[in-house]
């Protein structure tokens, strides 16, 4: 078996053909297809999950396409940031051997018209934000998963109900890739690792890290027999509305797997502490998983 | 490259990880797959089908599975008929290696909520009449596809927009199989073959020619000059209403690959002329492609 891994330089592929036929080549030769789908301007979380990729399978796919179909008319797609240039040296000292860079007119032609949609899950917590962003999200990923034909994809849990809806996705649809879920990476100062980081003034930045700490008030809590998840949601509301530049989008206590949110923890329970929060202009989500 | 071809019996396959299994072991040997799915009480349409499947390819699967996904409430699911035997059977005559028959709990488990949904095209013709059913046969084709993992998918012509909506499907969702449409097969009377002919009374079964008749009919007018399609349906309907058993769904003159209904042929244009038509209670469909 040949392992890739000793190139320096990735293999920069943006044909979609030519995915698929490197793809199925290396399938049929045996070798294990890794894939960190990512909308690009990574950091260091982004190459955590490259590394996941590399660890596991002989060949790590960085795909770097910031995909239209999951921003709604009036977010940020068009301002989103780019950088392919430093992707490619990122995603490269992470370990990936091919990054796939294909064009928005290639993934979405003029007579395009197929979605994928998970139901249920997606409707509440960020769906009920962004009605159509988790539609636009399992749409892409699906479209990925065939043209890089992965043995292994890796998610980051910082967009935890994506990782959700994903795993959901693939087990309906039967796609035979195992989805590996990766630990969010963070600042010092507990604030999780965003590409949309970057839009934050200097206080805004002072502020951010309010998300993570209102989610270790809610684990201390918790953890000192705390059941009612209004309770914990309006002592992590507190404490973030004491910083000036912050607005509460929603805080959710939420089964992990399925998402429905819990009036009450119950022993065993697996639970998802999940935020969405205006910094000035930026959003910014964070969440935690406890099992109580 | 060892073929299977001189297996008597097909292998009968129903669970899903096995279906999946084999598939990618042929796959690694360098076999090639194609794949017929069908809802079963196969007739000599299938079996031409599977023939031209197991012409392409080395390994030729069957899939039998009546999906619930694509009836809707108060179409019939529970009285399509069923005989896995005789299916068994004809699908060996046309030569399949494997008769893939799963269970639909093991298809769409008590928690399934992803559903693959071609947008414009299916909202016309059939998908006027039925608005769930092609949700239902995108999401289980696309779940078969990711099951037996074929090179090519054969689909037959009578389901004219089934048919234009996987190909579709397939092309939006970057699936890596060809699909391939075989024509209609007849009776001697030019009854099209359908698993639903059986709910003729015998009556009905000598008015259900009509809807052939109507197609022919058709056709000679445009190789006559008629270029309106008003004409062309209203020529249509009368034949078929003369025939007292039949009640008209829809006639319907489209362009042949965006199913975009035509008031007026143009030179050149390749033109699906469709039909549904209810025959005493058993509603039957017909199709014909001409090049003006």
């Amino acid at each position: 078996m040949v392992r890739l891994k000793t190139m320096t330089r990735a293999r920069i592929i943006s044909s979609l053909d030519e995915m698929q036929q490197v793809a199925e080549e290396v399938r049929l030769s045996g070798r294990r297809i890794g894939v960190v789908p990512t909308m690009g301007f990574l950091h260091a979380g982004h190459q955590s999950l490259i590394r996941v990729a590399r660890d596991r399978t002989d060949l790590a796919i960085t795909t770097v396409f910031v995909n239209p179909a999951q921003f709604a008319p009036g977010e940020d797609y068009e301002k989103y940031p780019r950088d392919f240039e430093r992707d490619r040296i990122l995603a490269e000292e992470a370990g990936t051997d091919v990054v796939f860079h294909p064009e928005a007119q290639q993934m979405y032609p003029h007579d395009y018209q197929t979605f994928v949609e998970v139901a249920t899950m997606t409707k509440v917590l960020e769906g009920k934000s962004r009605p159509t962003h988790f539609r636009g999200v399992t749409t892409v990923v699906t479209k990925l998963l065939h043209l890089t034909k992965p043995h292994v994809a890796v998610f980051g849990q910082k967009d935890a109900q994506q990782a959700v809806a994903v795993k959901q996705m693939v087990r309906d649809l039967n796609l035979d890739v195992e989805i590996i879920v990766a630990p969010i990476v963070r600042e010092r100062d507990g604030l999780a690792l965003s590409s949309r980081n970057i839009y934050l003034l200097p206080h805004e930045r002072n502020d951010a890290p309010v998300l993570y700490e209102s989610l270790q008030l809610a684990e201390r809590m918790i953890e000192a027999g705390e059941r009612n998840s209004k309770n914990l949601i309006s002592a992590m509301s507190s404490l973030i509305e004491w910083k000036k530049s912050t607005a509460i989008d929603y805080i959710s206590i939420a089964d992990a797997e399925r998402l429905e949110e819990l009036d009450t923890l119950r022993p065993g329970n697996k639970v998802l502490v999940s935020l969405a929060v205006m910094v000035g202009k930026t959003r910014l989500i964070d969440n935690s998983i406890y099992t109580v």
